[in-house]
């Protein structure tokens, strides 16, 4: 599989989604500018994904930097820029803050920056491995999985999250079919989803977001499986925009839900959904296609990139630590946060 | 409003609206085969739309048939090929129904056909200006109101059917907004249904597919309105793939779902949904746009052009001929079929 981010000793390199999958193009990012460009204009995306880029962005400001001023407020600016540049995942947040460890002691070397951005990078990896396992072991022979959006090697360092579920299972020969939403406006199940799918040889078929309740009705399908950007402390999900709404046909229509998340997802400190802020993005990203418009000129469109999913929708929520059935506060603070 | 579909003495000519809204481009149809495919490339669409068409299409044949030879059998083929373009609006079907009640009688003049064509034609502009009467009848102020597919002026010979409602909701002062979902995999909720609109200077903002539940939750609209390619002797109703996601989510969430379609569009000889043909398209309506591809090389897609909508999900059903709350089997007959 492609390495959709590679540090390369004094810049990173990230493959550039949004060509996917007519072209492969890499771009090489050498500032925390252009790292924070790459990740709003969702060059790279994914929860998980944008958190390591964001790590070594943090790595790059430090290059930046006067080895006899690397501390906290020299690198505020670059911590500020990075945090701002999409507010629905969590990961983004939670890797800074893991590179914010790094300073706690006063002025650090360049050498543990870079050791802390890698380790992100690597601990992303296992838990993508973890996940896998786990969720993997719920999926029964000759499964139909509905997925949604791209959660793959793509969106994270490793196999992914709700991705790297149906390809372990997959490998274990569990899955007939994975129906695969195209994830209007970004198609991120379009193109990368389906191309994931193909890479790894296990059978795929694209249908438009809106056909998912047809063919949750004449398919029946086992899983709805996603993954989550944000993750309540009570287990209400952030999602991709059409998570929520998935969610609801598959209970009506006796699908089970699973949300595969690492606990980088997991945010203790918001209570409930209501309080996740919903990214509203461009409508240009609606109204147009490859540059084409698709609506008439001076269109009103509202494009949250997000909904959120009540706890109450999910049958299973898949950490790297463990498996949580019908999540809630409690089970939650128990296996995420003890003490 | 542009005419969508226009009778110019000896060829139909019709508006292109696969270029719309970017170009307005009109093609001229000189025989029944040009217009046959017209239908299957739906340059025009709609489930009223062609089966004004196909009537149309009976009168060019006609036309290309000596004055001696005008009756049934010389037709045939014509009535076959224009049949056969595309199998679940019932409304073509109906039309040439009609048009072979011409020649019952043997041979007949190619007047006759004309008029019977043309008498069709405004036929269906007079029963949606009585729908949209009804339908708004319905519409309390501040409505907020969710549509898919286009229902319009483009699919019809007048105001419309579930837009027609709209429009004379609107009218009435009595919308706040239409949500318009974007409907892939033709986009003709962007493309047809936002640019009509925005001519009635009714405001309208569009969403992708997806996010109809986010927003149906969010805003609580009052309606969901849309049309009907087929409605069956139970009140069931095929209709642009998506329609039955968005009748569960509405269900769900308290929004009240209204059908639009004459009588027209009822077919008394299928006894349920099941037994209605679902046509299945072309996968590359889903893997291209604008003939630049947006899945991988091979892939499969599954393209069913169509869905159905159990009555259960249906709060009223509106036709020329009166208003339907909670349809079912006996009121169907009552109102439509009562010999």
């Amino acid at each position: 599989m492609l390495q959709a981010i590679q540090w390369c000793g004094d810049h990173l390199r990230l493959l550039d989604q949004r060509h996917l999958p007519q072209q492969t193009r890499f771009v090489d990012c050498y500032s925390v500018q252009q790292v924070a460009d790459a990740i709003q204009n969702m060059m790279v995306r994914g929860a998980p994904a944008i958190g390591i880029c964001a790590a070594y962005g943090i790595v790059l400001a430090t290059m930046a930097t006067p080895a006899d001023t690397l501390n906290q407020p020299s690198l505020d600016a670059a911590f500020q820029l990075l945090a701002a540049t999409r507010p629905t995942a969590v990961n983004l947040t939670w890797a800074l803050a893991r590179m914010q460890q790094c300073f706690q002691d006063g002025t650090v070397s360049f050498e543990d920056v870079l050791q802390m951005a890698r380790h992100l990078h690597q601990q992303d990896l296992q838990m993508n491995q973890q996940m896998a396992v786990l969720g993997a072991s719920l999926i029964e022979a000759n499964s139909v999985v509905y997925t949604h959006c791209n959660t793959g090697s793509l969106a994270t360092a490793g196999v992914g999250t709700a991705l790297g579920v149906i390809a372990q299972a997959a490998a274990q020969g569990h899955i007939q079919q994975v129906l695969v939403g195209e994830t209007r406006p970004w198609l991120q199940g379009a193109r990368l989803t389906l191309w994931e799918l193909q890479q790894l040889h296990i059978p795929a078929a694209l249908v438009v977001d809106s056909a998912a309740a047809h063919f949750m009705a004449q398919q029946r399908p086992q899983w709805l499986i996603v993954g989550a950007d944000r993750i309540c402390a009570n287990g209400d999900v952030a999602n991709k925009i059409g998570t929520y709404g998935l969610a609801v046909l598959a209970q009506h229509h006796g699908v089970k839900v699973m949300v595969v998340a690492p606990s980088s997802s997991c945010d203790a400190s918001l209570t409930q959904g209501a309080d996740i802020v919903i990214e509203q993005r461009d409508p240009r990203e609606i109204c147009e296609v490859h540059g084409v418009p698709i609506a008439p000129a001076h269109s009103v469109a509202l494009n949250p990139a997000f909904d959120v999913t009540p706890a109450a929708y999910i049958d299973v929520l898949v950490t790297e630590k463990g498996l949580i059935q019908q999540p809630d506060s409690m089970k939650l603070k128990a296996l995420l946060w003890p003490d």
